[in-house]
């Protein structure tokens, strides 16, 4: 696995694939490289004869490490002594992720050497253009609907934090990004270029505009989203959500966070649980950039003719991207801002897997079986296209396992070897307690 | 004058300081370079025995030619026969500024040779930093105050439009450039880098703070100026001025202002003298350029910790540049925004000579003299430091001069030959011509 898969430059991708498709078969299994415009993802699947199967969701890409400074070479796999860490792998992807696809495969032989068959069946989707989004995943998915279909889907990952505490996500929130631009027209503004700023007094500025736009729609105070019906399809936290909330507060502290982030107050004066629902359970609307005109050094009086920011918004259940697009379009036709553009560059609605099903139950029997308590968070406050898995295919996913790694996208990532043998075994528990939950399930509904 | 003295670069400024000073010691003056922390400045008088003084303002630098395609080598001092001109000069600097500070020279030397002397001494004044935004001439003027003491101050100038029409400015709206900072800090936000955008929850945003901030102080429609105070020492336009515009409107039509700017609408629904009017006596509150956060393509989620704004203020009489910046903190500090930085990167305040001014008599009379009404402007909608001779050196101020030119800071910059003949004859005219109002101020007087 010393293939350097980078996706930002296409560097060894087709090999890495070619790999992966060879270890499938290595294990009986069948798969194939699916071309994409970019790179190809691997879909394939080892029938065990079993009568549930787990879909094996996983990623061979990697970041890039230019300009960064390492210990030791990147794609070396090399195992240094780290202090509070003991014997550790430094190394791109260690963490992220290709320590837990190398420790799948481990284990997968294991079983197989062991028993001679898997617990389930297993089908594989492994992209390579994670680091870039997943841009091409959601049309492999689409095409694939029907090879891919599997009880529940599974995606390995090394759930430990520093202090050894297991941190288990059962949902992430959704997430639209645009770009939304003002353009001189006939509104005003200059339309073709920048003139002189003398003519402020009697020409429209673009870059006005857009702040005007955004401006109308958010509170001063950042606390509330000022466009009508952005709120209206949010549902309440479940009962179940609660108590996770309840039980997650005793192990999470808010202000962690802060400090972590050198941030000094956080918009709401609110404490606990309390500021954790507004953590999980609010949408958002956050400029990620906005740029426009003269931005180098010094002085230059101009009227810019455009002006563009990158907007995206976090949706929780069961908000729907496309309606917030027209809700968006409609609060900024309202305020007589039709001219401005919205650019829908990313959109995909947020996730959520019951912490009662197959898979969350399995997950956590796992932990515990093996000693740990994990802390449930109800869903993540960032993104994942995992609605491919829970809307599209409609299986439930979890992602999980014991093990620690850090530095994801930076200098010396690693993960402790330790860490990645207790990933392993939590892995092959897992694929049992995922077999007998499945079985349970079966059983009920009969 | 084939000196290529490009200030940008500080390619061949000394030389053409030294020869500038070698050419008013030619004429039988004295002069010398002052060292500024750039280029020079030439200081310099010519006695010529008279009862009065003009101070020659000029400027020896030029824009670089760096990524321009010439007809000509744009330092050979080609001519050229342009279609619609006829033989022209074709060369950097042949409008701005170095044709008319040529010219200069070559009445001089005529007057000396034809009269052996000149109808008033004369003082120079030659910056090395205009196309740098004459950011030492303040402190020359400050440091020369009493050594540039004279009766009037001229800035030669080529005023004819392409159609041949003379146009005037007496005067011009002072300048407040400030770069506005919003940083995180203790109101919130991120403080030392950027974080990631799920936290946009419960974290500030010092990209939507800037915008907030920024848009309290225009109203949507960009019109008027919501700072408190912002108006109030602002005098409605004099008689003298509404005769003038009143006047203006026959030859100008806004609406060409439009066409040549590529723009499809005024901010107001006025036309004529009223739009006119507008756009010389409202100050003006500008966004130049603003940047914060990811600003490169495609996505990514970011709470921005800083976002910067250039915004510049255009001021008219008798607004004051220093009470602009207090009534805009106060504002800001009123609005919540007590965070927010203002760096002043430049201030200087509007500039006015009167049209019954020696000097501007002279100029109108020169002009009619040798057959051409001017245009007047009572000022132009633009800003240039002239308040260093209006209010520092407490002097009158005109531009002007017969002939005409284009393309500046573009390729193939040219001056008509036969303009840059009616130049000279023009400057020449008007030296003799102050001498007379000059005189004639001073028998009024008695």
């Amino acid at each position: 696995m010393l293939f350097r898969s980078i996706s930002a430059d296409g560097t060894g991708m087709q090999e890495t694939a070619d790999m992966l498709v060879r270890w499938i078969e290595e294990l009986g299994g069948t798969a194939r490289k699916v071309a994409t415009p970019l790179h190809p993802a691997v879909v394939g699947q080892i029938d065990a004869g079993k009568p549930h199967t787990m879909l094996f969701y996983g990623m061979y890409d990697v970041q890039p490490v230019v300009g960064e400074t390492w210990m030791v070479d990147p794609f070396g796999g090399e195992i240094v002594d780290l202090p509070g860490f003991g014997p550790s792998i430094v190394n791109r992807g260690v963490m992220n992720q290709k320590g837990p696809l190398a420790s799948l495969f481990n284990v997968l032989h294991s079983m197989r050497d062991a028993t001679g068959t898997l617990p389930v069946n297993v089908k594989f989707l492994i992209e390579g253009e994670e680091e870039l989004g997943s841009r091409n995943l959601p049309g492999v998915v689409e095409a694939f609907r029907e090879e891919l279909k599997s009880d529940a889907c599974f995606f390995p990952f090394l759930a430990q934090n520093q202090e050894g505490r297991v941190i288990t996500y059962l949902g992430v929130k959704g997430i639209l990004f645009m770009e939304i631009v003002a353009r001189g027209g006939d509104w005003g503004a200059p339309t073709e270029r920048a003139v002189h700023g003398s003519n402020a007094v009697w020409f429209h500025n673009a870059a006005w505009r857009l702040l005007h736009a955004l401006s109308s729609m958010l509170t001063p105070d950042q606390k509330h989203i000022l466009v009508d019906g952005f709120y209206d399809d949010i549902v309440p936290p479940s009962a179940e959500d609660e108590a996770l909330l309840a039980k997650l507060i005793d192990t999470v502290d808010p202000l962690d966070e802060l400090m972590k982030h050198e941030v000094k107050r956080f918009k709401y004066d609110l404490d606990g649980v309390d500021l954790l629902r507004k953590y999980l359970y609010q949408p958002t609307l956050n400029i990620d950039g906005i740029i426009s005109g003269h931005t180098a050094e010094g002085t230059k009086t101009i009227i810019p003719h455009e002006a563009r920011a990158k907007v995206d918004v976090r949706m929780v259940p069961n908000m729907v991207p496309e309606r917030v697009v027209e809700l968006i379009r409609a609060h900024l036709d309202r305020h007589g801002f039709s001219d401005i553009e919205i650019d829908v560059l990313d959109a995909y609605k947020w996730s959520k897997t019951s912490v009662n099903s197959a898979p969350a139950r399995a997950i956590m029997d796992t932990y515990r079986q093996l000693g740990h308590e994990p802390e449930i968070w109800p869903h993540l406050a960032g993104s994942a296209p995992f609605y491919l898995f829970t809307d599209v295919l409609d299986i439930p996913v979890v992602l999980g396992g014991l093990g620690h790694g850090g530095r994801v996208h930076s200098p010396n990532e690693y993960a402790p070897v330790a860490g990645l043998k207790d990933h392993e075994k939590s892995i092959a528990v897992f694929m049992y307690r995922l077999a007998d939950e499945l079985a349970a399930d079966d059983a009920g509904k009969q």
